[in-house]
């Protein structure tokens, strides 16, 4: 017999409803909302295009009346502050009056903070917590740019299974097969901005673009890091540190090349590491990174969770996210 | 429902067994054997420590007159020669009268090959061939040793995400963590010989021994590739071809270094890869492998087939076989 979604499912659910916003929903993060009654779902959203609407907006538009009495799972606190684009979700959840509402994020932002929770406890609304794994990994940029005021930064890698980026001529292409390289543009596709040193750019003159069939439009803003001359339709930063500079960018994706990578590395500057490892032995090539700074062993331990890994065709994907207190 | 085991699971048990036969049943192939009455097992064995009694003989005597009628499930054809240890296993089925006998591999041994199963067949008993690929890999140093006139070798390969062995300075304790240790202590005790580099022997004087609780018995004998003077107690080789030279060997561990792994590498001498790869970043440090001949990227592809990958803790043990036709 099957069990009843618990608020841990549904809050998963609505943080894959929240995928769908990333990263067109900048500068606003990326909200997932399931509005539930009687154990049937009457309402969902995640924010649109541009920040507006809202997901809880989107989600109560569906509901209509449906909404009174019924559960809201989001991802993020509801927001408490009226803009010029419409009124607060907090206010929009008062007005629909569900009779709980199940977050899991508060909002850092001082202008909600709190506030957006406090104003639906005020209204008769229970207000419960659920701490959903997923739907923190989908506001993984807005939590980012909040903590640390710099977009979240994943480094895409693609190897060989004795770590190497190409033979010692350069040769590179292609080292992962189609599978892989078409996952590499989904993931492009899922950030604002795509970034490669200057000697890749200079070298592989990469088109950097999202080239999967209904993607096109979703290609990012391309970043060079580079200390070299302005390239045109390129913007440019001369320290992985100024990555806080790029503007609304609440995910940033690294492809390179070795150098570049091991600069973020060494700066602490990795949030994510992406790699594709093919089945091929190359012995003596270009290794996948410069010198990140270690000194000891010791230092290298406990600093990466494995947290997805997957078959691409013949290579291997795997995902590690950074551990930090 | 549960359906019934068919020959090819029966067979893949067989393996299993044969498994424990390796690597002491040398020089004699690690042989598995599975009696079968009803749907009873009523007699199993393998090859016995220094190769004899073979596995159909150590299932034959377990079953006694349950043999008759059964089904005997052979990893290997059963021998047609007689030796001055005792009959051959041919001979030894015949009179035990199994109605039929289900080999996974003919025996490429001149003193078998083929004849074996022709002597079943003349006395009446039913044979089929069933190729389990367990039985055939679990044949392998026989096998290898029958075509290649030299050991089966496996490459292990301790590294960083990036694919390094080291710090720049040679700090390489540890990388890896304690199951992964051990799981490579059990990896020896499955070989006849362990080798590793002059360089690696000089520098890091490592033991080579197996260290788990009651296999100590088990080490390997050592061997090191140097051109450098005679060691106590350890076998020298000047090349990587040289292992055609070692006496009794089936199973080859090679333990590093970087350039002694290329050197086996760049021969097409390395039939199996094993890699335990930890969740750590080095960036610039020892690269796992040194030059292996590799000029370009085409040749590098379709070599090696992902064969096992399992966590242990939080390292990746992957195995890899080469890919012949």
């Amino acid at each position: 017999m099957e069990s009843e979604p618990t608020d841990l499912d549904w809050l998963d659910a609505a943080a894959a409803l929240a995928g769908r916003g990333r990263p067109r929903s900048s500068p606003n993060p990326a909200v997932g909302c399931i509005l539930v009654k009687d154990g049937v779902v009457v309402g969902r959203g995640w924010t649109q295009p541009g920040g507006r609407p809202h997901a809880e907006a989107q989600a109560l538009g569906m509901a209509g009346p449906d909404a009174r009495g019924a559960v809201a799972y989001v991802t993020l606190e509801p927001c408490a502050h009226r803009s010029d684009r419409g009124p607060s979700c907090a206010d929009l959840l008062v007005e629909a009056a569900p009779a709980r509402v199940v977050v899991a994020q508060t909002d850092p932002d001082p202008r909600t903070d709190g506030e957006g929770i406090e104003r639906l406890k005020r209204a008769g609304i229970t207000v419960d917590y659920c701490d959903s794994i997923a739907a923190r990994r989908s506001l993984d940029g807005f939590l980012t740019l909040q903590r640390f005021n710099r977009p979240h930064v994943t480094l895409k890698l693609a190897m060989s299974l004795d770590g190497c980026i190409a033979l010692p001529d350069g040769e590179s292409q292609w080292i992962t097969g189609e599978e892989a390289r078409a996952h590499v543009h989904s993931r492009r596709a899922m950030a604002d901005a795509i970034l490669v040193g200057g000697g890749t750019w200079r070298k592989d003159l990469p088109r950097l673009t999202v080239r999967l069939p209904g993607l096109e439009e979703r290609s990012p803003q391309r970043v060079v890091l580079t200390r070299g001359v302005p390239i045109d339709g390129v913007k440019i930063i001369n320290t992985p540190a100024q990555i806080c500079t790029l503007e609304r960018t609440q995910y940033l994706y690294v492809e390179g090349g070795a150098q570049t990578g091991a600069s973020f590395l060494a700066e602490d500057l990795v949030d994510r590491l992406e790699i594709y490892r093919a089945p091929i032995v190359i012995g003596k090539g270009m290794p996948s990174l410069g010198d990140i700074g270690l000194t000891d062993l010791a230092g290298a331990h406990g600093r990466w969770r494995l947290v997805e890994r997957r078959q691409l065709g013949s290579d291997c994907y795997e995902a590690y996210e950074r551990i930090r207190d």
